[in-house]
């Protein structure tokens, strides 16, 4: 059965190259088969090349992004611990909700949606709490289109002792990420943005500071399936045996493989130039045609912008039409943001000019 | 790029037919297009089907079949609540392990291995503890190829006032699975067994009562990404408007709507007796040739077979040569099993006679 195409310009997924979609209906082997347990290996190797990093605890866990952000606080956080959540926007907010769930005591170091974090008020609010584990933030913000300034908050957060988490999900492969470099400890993303792979899997890595120190835990992880400890016996190639602990997502994973195959064959930083030239462009054309950009230039998320709506324009009959006449799918906004901006995704293989150009050119001409 | 071709007779992932490879290399598309909402709130109307049900809560989890069991427990059991699981395998101890992890106390109905759970024993456990709130079982163990009696045990549960949970991962749509008439509360499976669908998600559907008393927590569910409060506002149709949770797993559920579309088109009646009779076939090929099978008649699982490894026999040999030779997979053993019985599935597409002949002649021309 043929399902129906759409130029995918929201916040993720994004479209999917072809020769992933190939990858992905590749014939399913078991995931003990010795082939597999190679392909996975590759995939790690790939992945650490993305990441930036020599983590040899980097591997794709089978569920969304959004169990990434779970796997990094139910692995490090054990009750009572004390752990600062910076948040400006929807996902922020989420590490907060899941960080309270693990019974951590939880210091939220609050900024204004579609700002980046304010490492001044953090490097206070850690001089309040000494006695931090961890220092979690989102590196690019889906719901407001901002970039923080990660190594600034690596740097102020080691400098207290505390671990780095950092949410990479719209950032990874699309924007500068250096996770040994500039020392962050746990790192997740999501298959559907920069990647431009199918939805479902969260790509990760535990540098080996946080895993000792998930190895000093006196509580088991609250979460079976996300418990590193056992996942480690699975991903963890070397002369051991492989220990089955679930049971892996093949054709994502073949998906996902071949998906970090294309960004190492064009170099992170071809691709983060491309996404870089991509953004620009399309503010360019936006603003020619008298639309205004949520951020601030210095702040901007490459592959996601947040457009204003303009006063008197009809925000669902907009991307109504637009999904309708031209298949083409734009972002609503998020959280505080709804009905007040759109989101306009770039990513993996629509971070070019000429797909600038074409939604740039549907959103201008559907508002005329 | 061409991935390896292998003849699956594991326990799961099994072959998956081509309709459902090219159903999960469409497009993708939104997780909140129009479009994508009706596919779902189709799948989930063919998923009611499969499992018998009109649950109203009756869906797909983004992730393995273990995230069905996670997801379960941790909605159910709060801190202190009493819980009896019946271990007859390792899937047993598994619940038993994540029932841990929720705090619950955790009553356990230990049975040998190769046995289906002991309904007297069970009845008596409940006799003594009044006040647990639900029972746990594995309707179809993966690790022994035993199936037990869901129906009485969900009686003898009910009779106590306990919710039941049941573990179908290997029983959905291969063997007899009713579970409304059994008035079973939270029932999960993964896709990759007998729907024959690529591995990576959870089949999951509760019941009203389920919800109800999910409805009456006094804690918050310690998995945010497991929280059905949550899932329900993304999952549940209606008028309202869908609220986004985290982003599905677009294309691997086009392949599940097509795995649930072909189990409808067959009937569940005319498959679980397909499975039967593939099942018996085997038994009989494989016994005549002098091999002998773990369990007994009655209570064996149509869709795994354990067979016991003669002695003498090399089991990581006879399986290596298979898979090399062959491109056939067998299952090893698993816990107590290990080296001493191979597993053998016939699921989904591989439940004939025909498949059932050609893994037969090939393990008993290996082993002469």
């Amino acid at each position: 059965m043929q399902r129906i195409k759409r130029e995918l310009f929201g916040p993720g997924p994004t479209n999917v190259p072809e020769s992933i979609l190939q990858a992905l209906s590749q014939p399913t082997i078991g995931h003990l088969d010795p082939e597999f347990l190679r392909i996975m290996d590759e995939t790690g190797e790939r992945l650490r090349q993305c990441f930036k990093t020599r983590n040899a605890l980097t591997f794709v866990l089978s569920a969304p992004g959004s169990i990434g952000m779970e796997a990094s606080f139910v692995n490090l956080l054990e009750r009572g611990d004390k752990i600062v959540v910076c948040v400006n926007g929807v996902f922020g907010g989420r590490m907060r909700d899941i960080c309270e769930r693990t019974g951590a005591e939880v210091i939220v170091v609050e900024n204004e949606w579609g700002t980046p974090v304010d490492t001044n008020a953090l490097q206070e609010t850690l001089q309040n709490h000494g006695d931090a584990v961890a220092v979690a933030f989102v590196h690019a913000e889906t719901s407001t289109g901002v970039r923080s300034d990660a190594k600034s908050i690596a740097r102020i957060a080691r400098n207290h002792d505390c671990l780095v988490i950092a949410d990479c999900v719209t950032s990874l492969a699309g924007v500068e990420l250096l996770v040994d470099e500039w020392q962050l400890d746990v790192v997740y993303s999501g298959s559907q943005k920069c990647l431009s792979c199918v939805p479902g899997l969260a790509p990760i890595t535990f540098s080996a500071r946080a895993v000792e120190h998930i190895k000093r835990r006196k509580s088991p992880v609250q979460s079976w399936f996300c418990d590193i400890s056992l996942l480690m016996s699975y991903y963890e190639s070397g002369e051991k045996t492989r220990a089955y602990h679930h049971t892996a997502p093949v054709n994502s994973l073949y998906a996902m493989n071949e998906a970090l195959r294309l960004v190492v064959e064009e170099s992170l930083e071809a691709r983060w130039s491309r996404h870089a030239e991509a953004a620009n462009h399309l503010y360019s054309r936006l603003e020619s045609a008298g639309l205004e950009m949520i951020v601030e230039p210095e702040h901007r998320l490459a592959p996601l912008t947040l457009v204003r709506i303009p006063d008197g324009v009809d925000d669902t009959a907009i991307r109504g039409m637009l999904l309708q006449d031209r298949n083409i799918e734009l972002g609503g906004g998020l959280g505080k943001f709804a009905g007040k901006a759109w989101r306009i995704g770039l990513m993996g293989q629509n971070a070019t000019l000429e797909r600038a150009d074409f939604v740039a050119d549907a959103l201008i001409t559907g508002l005329q």
